[in-house]
Protein backbone atom coordinates (compact mmCIF):
# COMPACT_ATOMS: atom_id res chain seq x y z
CA UNK A 1 0.00 0.00 0.00
CA UNK A 2 1.84 3.07 -1.05
CA UNK A 3 0.43 6.22 1.77
CA UNK A 4 -1.70 8.96 0.05
CA UNK A 5 -3.70 11.94 0.56
CA UNK A 6 -7.25 11.46 1.73
CA UNK A 7 -10.29 11.94 -1.31
CA UNK A 8 -12.38 14.72 -0.73
CA UNK A 9 -15.60 13.02 -2.29
CA UNK A 10 -18.37 15.40 -3.06
CA UNK A 11 -21.56 14.72 -3.54
CA UNK A 12 -24.12 17.25 -5.42
CA UNK A 13 -27.47 16.93 -6.74
CA UNK A 14 -30.94 18.57 -6.84
CA UNK A 15 -33.10 17.83 -4.24
CA UNK A 16 -35.04 14.64 -4.59
CA UNK A 17 -31.82 13.09 -6.88
CA UNK A 18 -31.26 10.46 -4.09
CA UNK A 19 -28.39 12.15 -2.53
CA UNK A 20 -29.03 11.65 0.90
CA UNK A 21 -29.88 7.72 0.78
CA UNK A 22 -26.83 7.52 -1.80
CA UNK A 23 -24.61 9.08 1.21
CA UNK A 24 -25.39 7.03 3.95
CA UNK A 25 -25.04 3.39 1.64
CA UNK A 26 -21.22 4.71 0.86
CA UNK A 27 -20.53 5.11 4.29
CA UNK A 28 -22.28 2.15 5.35
CA UNK A 29 -20.29 0.68 2.46
CA UNK A 30 -17.15 1.87 3.02
CA UNK A 31 -15.30 1.91 6.44
CA UNK A 32 -12.45 4.22 5.40
CA UNK A 33 -15.02 7.23 4.31
CA UNK A 34 -16.28 10.12 7.23
CA UNK A 35 -18.76 12.31 6.34
CA UNK A 36 -17.33 15.68 6.91
CA UNK A 37 -19.87 17.68 9.77
CA UNK A 38 -20.51 20.96 9.10
CA UNK A 39 -21.15 23.82 11.83
CA UNK A 40 -24.19 26.34 11.67
CA UNK A 41 -25.73 28.80 13.81
CA UNK A 42 -29.40 27.72 13.50
CA UNK A 43 -30.37 25.74 16.83
CA UNK A 44 -30.30 22.55 17.12
CA UNK A 45 -33.58 19.94 16.38
CA UNK A 46 -35.18 17.55 18.16
CA UNK A 47 -32.51 14.38 18.55
CA UNK A 48 -29.98 16.49 16.32
CA UNK A 49 -26.32 15.74 18.28
CA UNK A 50 -23.42 18.10 18.52
CA UNK A 51 -20.19 16.20 16.51
CA UNK A 52 -22.53 14.06 14.89
CA UNK A 53 -25.25 16.45 12.81
CA UNK A 54 -23.71 19.33 13.60
CA UNK A 55 -21.20 21.39 15.28
CA UNK A 56 -23.32 24.11 17.19
CA UNK A 57 -22.30 27.73 17.28
CA UNK A 58 -23.40 31.10 18.28
CA UNK A 59 -23.45 33.37 15.66
CA UNK A 60 -20.15 34.99 17.76
CA UNK A 61 -18.02 32.02 17.64
CA UNK A 62 -19.11 30.82 14.27
CA UNK A 63 -17.88 34.84 13.18
CA UNK A 64 -14.54 34.36 14.89
CA UNK A 65 -13.74 31.07 13.96
CA UNK A 66 -14.29 32.48 10.01
CA UNK A 67 -12.05 34.74 10.65
CA UNK A 68 -9.74 32.86 11.76
CA UNK A 69 -9.24 31.02 8.92
CA UNK A 70 -11.40 27.68 10.30
CA UNK A 71 -13.99 27.05 7.50
CA UNK A 72 -13.06 25.94 4.44
CA UNK A 73 -16.49 27.24 2.79
CA UNK A 74 -19.39 28.85 4.18
CA UNK A 75 -22.64 29.96 3.08
CA UNK A 76 -26.00 31.21 4.26
CA UNK A 77 -29.18 30.19 4.20
CA UNK A 78 -32.48 31.77 5.66
CA UNK A 79 -30.60 33.79 8.09
CA UNK A 80 -28.35 31.34 9.71
CA UNK A 81 -24.60 30.61 8.62
CA UNK A 82 -23.28 27.03 7.65
CA UNK A 83 -19.39 25.78 7.37
CA UNK A 84 -17.06 23.38 6.94
CA UNK A 85 -14.40 23.33 9.61
CA UNK A 86 -10.94 22.84 8.12
CA UNK A 87 -9.09 21.14 10.96
CA UNK A 88 -10.89 17.81 10.69
CA UNK A 89 -10.99 17.62 7.18
CA UNK A 90 -7.46 18.11 6.48
CA UNK A 91 -6.53 16.11 9.52
CA UNK A 92 -8.24 13.19 7.60
CA UNK A 93 -6.87 13.72 4.58
CA UNK A 94 -3.10 14.04 5.95
CA UNK A 95 -3.77 10.84 7.33
CA UNK A 96 -5.08 9.10 3.96
CA UNK A 97 -9.10 8.89 5.28
CA UNK A 98 -11.59 9.81 2.74
CA UNK A 99 -14.55 13.02 3.63
CA UNK A 100 -17.60 12.79 2.26
CA UNK A 101 -19.33 15.91 1.70
CA UNK A 102 -22.77 16.05 0.89
CA UNK A 103 -23.01 19.92 -0.14
CA UNK A 104 -24.12 22.40 -2.98
CA UNK A 105 -22.75 23.67 -6.56
CA UNK A 106 -21.44 26.26 -4.96
CA UNK A 107 -20.03 24.83 -1.43
CA UNK A 108 -18.45 22.72 -4.43
CA UNK A 109 -16.88 25.27 -6.40
CA UNK A 110 -15.92 26.67 -2.53
CA UNK A 111 -14.03 23.95 -1.44
CA UNK A 112 -11.86 22.99 -4.66
CA UNK A 113 -11.15 26.07 -4.31
CA UNK A 114 -9.93 25.86 -1.03
CA UNK A 115 -8.12 22.29 -1.65
CA UNK A 116 -7.09 22.12 -4.67
CA UNK A 117 -6.07 18.60 -5.78
CA UNK A 118 -8.15 17.11 -3.23
CA UNK A 119 -11.58 17.32 -4.14
CA UNK A 120 -13.32 14.39 -6.32
CA UNK A 121 -16.88 15.67 -7.57
CA UNK A 122 -20.02 14.11 -8.65
CA UNK A 123 -22.92 15.44 -9.79
CA UNK A 124 -25.96 13.39 -9.76
CA UNK A 125 -28.53 13.69 -11.94
CA UNK A 126 -31.80 12.09 -11.87
CA UNK A 127 -33.45 10.44 -14.53
CA UNK A 128 -35.78 12.71 -15.69
CA UNK A 129 -37.11 16.00 -14.55
CA UNK A 130 -40.79 14.18 -14.39
CA UNK A 131 -39.33 11.43 -12.00
CA UNK A 132 -37.57 13.91 -9.79
CA UNK A 133 -40.90 15.43 -8.97
CA UNK A 134 -42.23 12.38 -8.60
CA UNK A 135 -40.01 11.30 -6.06
CA UNK A 136 -40.33 14.62 -3.65
CA UNK A 137 -44.02 13.75 -4.19
CA UNK A 138 -43.47 10.26 -2.65
CA UNK A 139 -41.49 11.54 0.13
CA UNK A 140 -44.61 13.27 1.27
CA UNK A 141 -43.35 16.23 3.10
CA UNK A 142 -43.68 18.87 0.50
CA UNK A 143 -46.24 21.47 0.35
CA UNK A 144 -47.13 21.91 -3.43
CA UNK A 145 -44.93 25.57 -3.19
CA UNK A 146 -41.87 23.84 -1.13
CA UNK A 147 -41.79 21.32 -4.42
CA UNK A 148 -42.11 23.87 -7.00
CA UNK A 149 -39.44 25.67 -4.95
CA UNK A 150 -36.89 22.37 -4.27
CA UNK A 151 -37.68 21.72 -8.67
CA UNK A 152 -36.07 25.10 -9.49
CA UNK A 153 -33.35 25.43 -7.01
CA UNK A 154 -32.57 22.20 -8.68
CA UNK A 155 -32.97 23.25 -12.57
CA UNK A 156 -30.64 25.63 -11.33
CA UNK A 157 -28.20 23.46 -9.90
CA UNK A 158 -28.10 20.90 -12.38
CA UNK A 159 -27.28 23.92 -14.84
CA UNK A 160 -23.67 23.36 -12.77
CA UNK A 161 -23.77 19.40 -13.28
CA UNK A 162 -20.33 20.62 -15.99
CA UNK A 163 -18.48 21.95 -13.14
CA UNK A 164 -17.97 18.40 -11.41
CA UNK A 165 -15.77 15.63 -12.46
CA UNK A 166 -18.49 13.03 -12.87
CA UNK A 167 -21.97 13.28 -13.78
CA UNK A 168 -23.54 9.89 -12.64
CA UNK A 169 -27.57 9.60 -13.69
CA UNK A 170 -28.90 7.70 -10.41
CA UNK A 171 -31.41 5.44 -12.33
CA UNK A 172 -30.76 2.58 -10.34
CA UNK A 173 -29.92 3.11 -6.36
CA UNK A 174 -27.27 -0.31 -6.18
CA UNK A 175 -25.49 0.65 -9.89
CA UNK A 176 -25.45 4.14 -8.80
CA UNK A 177 -23.60 3.27 -5.34
CA UNK A 178 -21.01 0.68 -7.37
CA UNK A 179 -20.54 3.40 -9.83
CA UNK A 180 -19.63 5.87 -6.84
CA UNK A 181 -17.70 3.14 -4.82
CA UNK A 182 -15.57 2.74 -8.30
CA UNK A 183 -15.13 7.04 -8.40
CA UNK A 184 -13.63 6.43 -4.62
CA UNK A 185 -11.58 3.67 -5.63
CA UNK A 186 -10.27 5.21 -8.89
CA UNK A 187 -9.30 8.38 -6.85
CA UNK A 188 -7.52 6.17 -4.20
CA UNK A 189 -4.92 5.23 -6.34
CA UNK A 190 -4.39 8.78 -8.51
CA UNK A 191 -1.13 9.88 -8.84
CA UNK A 192 -1.10 13.02 -7.78
CA UNK A 193 -3.01 11.75 -4.44
CA UNK A 194 -0.08 9.13 -3.38
CA UNK A 195 2.14 11.43 -1.24
CA UNK A 196 4.13 7.61 -0.95
CA UNK A 197 5.13 7.12 -4.57
CA UNK A 198 8.51 8.20 -4.59
CA UNK A 199 9.34 6.15 -1.39
CA UNK A 200 7.88 3.22 -2.82
CA UNK A 201 9.93 3.64 -5.98
CA UNK A 202 12.99 4.22 -4.21
CA UNK A 203 12.45 0.81 -2.35
CA UNK A 204 12.16 -0.86 -5.65
CA UNK A 205 15.20 1.00 -7.38
CA UNK B 1 -26.90 7.05 -20.14
CA UNK B 2 -25.27 10.06 -21.17
CA UNK B 3 -23.36 9.86 -24.94
CA UNK B 4 -19.35 9.98 -24.06
CA UNK B 5 -16.35 9.08 -25.92
CA UNK B 6 -14.35 6.32 -25.50
CA UNK B 7 -11.74 5.31 -22.67
CA UNK B 8 -8.53 4.70 -23.80
CA UNK B 9 -6.73 2.55 -21.03
CA UNK B 10 -3.32 1.94 -20.92
CA UNK B 11 -1.88 -0.56 -18.84
CA UNK B 12 2.23 -0.29 -18.44
CA UNK B 13 4.41 -2.60 -16.42
CA UNK B 14 7.66 -3.83 -15.99
CA UNK B 15 8.31 -7.09 -17.64
CA UNK B 16 6.54 -9.81 -14.76
CA UNK B 17 4.64 -7.75 -12.94
CA UNK B 18 1.39 -9.48 -14.51
CA UNK B 19 0.43 -6.49 -17.20
CA UNK B 20 -0.57 -9.50 -19.64
CA UNK B 21 -2.61 -11.68 -16.79
CA UNK B 22 -4.44 -8.53 -15.83
CA UNK B 23 -5.02 -7.16 -19.73
CA UNK B 24 -6.78 -10.72 -20.45
CA UNK B 25 -8.60 -10.63 -16.83
CA UNK B 26 -10.00 -6.97 -17.82
CA UNK B 27 -11.03 -7.93 -21.36
CA UNK B 28 -12.94 -11.15 -20.46
CA UNK B 29 -15.02 -8.90 -17.55
CA UNK B 30 -15.17 -5.69 -19.36
CA UNK B 31 -17.31 -6.81 -23.04
CA UNK B 32 -16.88 -2.92 -23.94
CA UNK B 33 -13.43 -2.88 -24.09
CA UNK B 34 -11.22 -4.11 -26.82
CA UNK B 35 -7.43 -4.25 -27.16
CA UNK B 36 -5.64 -2.72 -29.57
CA UNK B 37 -3.72 -4.28 -32.23
CA UNK B 38 -0.40 -3.49 -33.67
CA UNK B 39 1.18 -2.85 -36.63
CA UNK B 40 4.57 -4.91 -37.40
CA UNK B 41 6.75 -5.32 -39.71
CA UNK B 42 8.15 -8.64 -38.17
CA UNK B 43 7.32 -11.80 -39.26
CA UNK B 44 4.51 -13.80 -37.85
CA UNK B 45 5.12 -16.12 -35.72
CA UNK B 46 3.23 -19.64 -35.96
CA UNK B 47 -0.18 -19.16 -34.58
CA UNK B 48 -0.37 -15.69 -34.67
CA UNK B 49 -2.76 -14.08 -36.92
CA UNK B 50 -3.22 -10.90 -38.90
CA UNK B 51 -5.77 -8.16 -37.63
CA UNK B 52 -6.06 -10.15 -34.09
CA UNK B 53 -2.22 -10.50 -32.36
CA UNK B 54 -0.79 -8.31 -34.97
CA UNK B 55 -1.29 -6.35 -38.51
CA UNK B 56 1.93 -7.47 -40.31
CA UNK B 57 2.93 -4.88 -43.04
CA UNK B 58 6.27 -5.09 -45.13
CA UNK B 59 8.48 -1.77 -43.73
CA UNK B 60 7.31 0.00 -47.27
CA UNK B 61 3.93 -0.29 -46.36
CA UNK B 62 4.44 0.69 -42.83
CA UNK B 63 6.53 3.68 -43.83
CA UNK B 64 3.74 4.41 -46.07
CA UNK B 65 1.06 4.43 -43.14
CA UNK B 66 3.61 6.29 -41.30
CA UNK B 67 4.00 9.24 -43.71
CA UNK B 68 -0.62 9.62 -43.89
CA UNK B 69 -0.42 10.17 -40.12
CA UNK B 70 -1.80 6.75 -40.01
CA UNK B 71 -0.13 5.78 -36.74
CA UNK B 72 -0.80 7.53 -33.33
CA UNK B 73 2.44 6.26 -31.69
CA UNK B 74 5.53 4.20 -33.33
CA UNK B 75 8.34 2.42 -31.59
CA UNK B 76 11.23 0.37 -33.30
CA UNK B 77 12.56 -2.92 -31.70
CA UNK B 78 15.12 -4.97 -32.48
CA UNK B 79 15.01 -3.08 -35.86
CA UNK B 80 11.47 -4.05 -36.25
CA UNK B 81 8.83 -1.17 -36.64
CA UNK B 82 5.54 -1.19 -34.22
CA UNK B 83 2.87 1.29 -34.26
CA UNK B 84 -0.57 1.58 -32.89
CA UNK B 85 -3.35 2.43 -35.84
CA UNK B 86 -5.02 5.53 -35.61
CA UNK B 87 -8.10 4.80 -37.86
CA UNK B 88 -10.03 1.92 -35.27
CA UNK B 89 -8.87 3.71 -32.17
CA UNK B 90 -10.58 6.89 -33.25
CA UNK B 91 -13.79 4.94 -34.51
CA UNK B 92 -14.11 3.18 -31.30
CA UNK B 93 -13.90 6.23 -28.78
CA UNK B 94 -15.69 8.44 -31.32
CA UNK B 95 -18.61 5.38 -31.07
CA UNK B 96 -18.13 5.37 -27.06
CA UNK B 97 -16.16 2.40 -27.12
CA UNK B 98 -12.96 1.85 -25.00
CA UNK B 99 -9.95 0.48 -26.23
CA UNK B 100 -7.28 -1.29 -23.98
CA UNK B 101 -3.38 -0.46 -24.80
CA UNK B 102 -0.82 -3.12 -23.30
CA UNK B 103 2.11 -0.64 -24.17
CA UNK B 104 5.44 0.76 -22.43
CA UNK B 105 6.09 4.24 -21.01
CA UNK B 106 7.46 5.28 -24.36
CA UNK B 107 3.95 4.32 -26.17
CA UNK B 108 1.88 5.66 -23.49
CA UNK B 109 3.88 9.05 -23.47
CA UNK B 110 3.34 9.20 -27.17
CA UNK B 111 -0.05 8.46 -27.10
CA UNK B 112 -1.44 10.62 -24.43
CA UNK B 113 0.14 13.78 -26.53
CA UNK B 114 -1.86 11.90 -29.78
CA UNK B 115 -5.15 11.35 -27.80
CA UNK B 116 -5.06 14.76 -25.18
CA UNK B 117 -7.94 14.23 -22.96
CA UNK B 118 -8.77 10.33 -23.79
CA UNK B 119 -5.78 8.12 -22.21
CA UNK B 120 -6.33 6.94 -18.56
CA UNK B 121 -2.81 5.57 -18.05
CA UNK B 122 -2.12 2.65 -14.87
CA UNK B 123 1.66 2.04 -14.16
CA UNK B 124 1.34 -1.61 -12.28
CA UNK B 125 3.95 -1.74 -9.72
CA UNK B 126 5.12 -5.09 -8.57
CA UNK B 127 5.23 -5.54 -4.38
CA UNK B 128 9.14 -5.58 -4.81
CA UNK B 129 12.06 -6.33 -6.86
CA UNK B 130 12.50 -9.43 -5.36
CA UNK B 131 8.73 -10.63 -6.02
CA UNK B 132 9.49 -9.63 -10.01
CA UNK B 133 12.44 -11.28 -9.88
CA UNK B 134 11.18 -14.20 -8.81
CA UNK B 135 7.98 -14.29 -11.07
CA UNK B 136 10.05 -14.00 -13.88
CA UNK B 137 11.94 -17.12 -13.12
CA UNK B 138 8.94 -18.80 -12.35
CA UNK B 139 7.53 -18.51 -15.96
CA UNK B 140 10.47 -20.51 -16.87
CA UNK B 141 10.96 -19.06 -19.96
CA UNK B 142 13.87 -16.81 -20.03
CA UNK B 143 17.68 -17.42 -19.58
CA UNK B 144 19.86 -15.39 -16.81
CA UNK B 145 20.93 -12.51 -18.88
CA UNK B 146 17.53 -11.86 -20.33
CA UNK B 147 15.97 -12.31 -16.88
CA UNK B 148 18.47 -9.94 -15.92
CA UNK B 149 18.17 -7.52 -18.97
CA UNK B 150 14.54 -7.76 -18.25
CA UNK B 151 14.91 -5.94 -14.83
CA UNK B 152 16.65 -3.17 -15.70
CA UNK B 153 14.28 -2.24 -18.35
CA UNK B 154 11.71 -2.86 -15.70
CA UNK B 155 13.71 -0.43 -13.12
CA UNK B 156 13.95 2.50 -16.30
CA UNK B 157 10.07 1.73 -16.61
CA UNK B 158 9.88 1.89 -12.61
CA UNK B 159 11.06 5.05 -12.51
CA UNK B 160 8.43 6.94 -14.86
CA UNK B 161 5.55 5.17 -12.57
CA UNK B 162 5.01 9.71 -11.94
CA UNK B 163 3.86 9.73 -15.92
CA UNK B 164 0.74 7.74 -15.04
CA UNK B 165 -2.97 9.04 -14.23
CA UNK B 166 -3.04 5.89 -11.47
CA UNK B 167 -0.23 3.76 -10.14
CA UNK B 168 -1.40 0.66 -8.90
CA UNK B 169 0.43 -2.16 -7.06
CA UNK B 170 -0.16 -5.80 -8.75
CA UNK B 171 -0.45 -7.89 -4.87
CA UNK B 172 -3.10 -9.52 -5.10
CA UNK B 173 -4.42 -10.22 -8.82
CA UNK B 174 -8.36 -10.14 -7.86
CA UNK B 175 -7.92 -7.21 -5.88
CA UNK B 176 -6.11 -5.52 -9.09
CA UNK B 177 -8.77 -6.53 -11.43
CA UNK B 178 -11.18 -4.92 -9.26
CA UNK B 179 -9.13 -1.51 -9.29
CA UNK B 180 -8.64 -1.70 -12.67
CA UNK B 181 -12.55 -1.90 -13.48
CA UNK B 182 -13.21 1.13 -10.89
CA UNK B 183 -10.58 2.96 -13.21
CA UNK B 184 -12.32 2.33 -15.90
CA UNK B 185 -15.67 2.59 -14.46
CA UNK B 186 -15.03 5.57 -13.09
CA UNK B 187 -13.40 7.25 -16.14
CA UNK B 188 -16.48 6.31 -18.01
CA UNK B 189 -18.53 8.97 -15.81
CA UNK B 190 -16.34 11.52 -16.18
CA UNK B 191 -17.56 15.03 -17.30
CA UNK B 192 -14.72 15.63 -19.60
CA UNK B 193 -15.69 12.41 -21.99
CA UNK B 194 -19.47 12.98 -21.22
CA UNK B 195 -19.92 14.52 -25.30
CA UNK B 196 -23.76 13.78 -24.32
CA UNK B 197 -23.46 16.13 -21.61
CA UNK B 198 -25.02 19.21 -22.55
CA UNK B 199 -28.05 17.65 -24.40
CA UNK B 200 -28.85 15.69 -21.15
CA UNK B 201 -28.60 18.65 -19.16
CA UNK B 202 -31.44 20.00 -21.90
CA UNK B 203 -33.60 17.73 -21.84
CA UNK B 204 -33.58 18.14 -18.19
CA UNK B 205 -34.05 22.08 -18.58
Amino acid sequence: MIARRGVCLVLAAPSGAGKSSLSRAMLEAEPGLALSVSATTRPPRPGEQEGVHYFFKSPEEFAAMEAAGGFLETAEYLGRRYGTPRAPVEAALAAGRDVLFDIDCQGHALLRAALPGDVVGVFLLPPSMAELERRLRARGQDSESEIARRLAVGRAEIARAGEFDHVVVNAVFEETVATLRAILAAARTATARLTGLPAALAALG
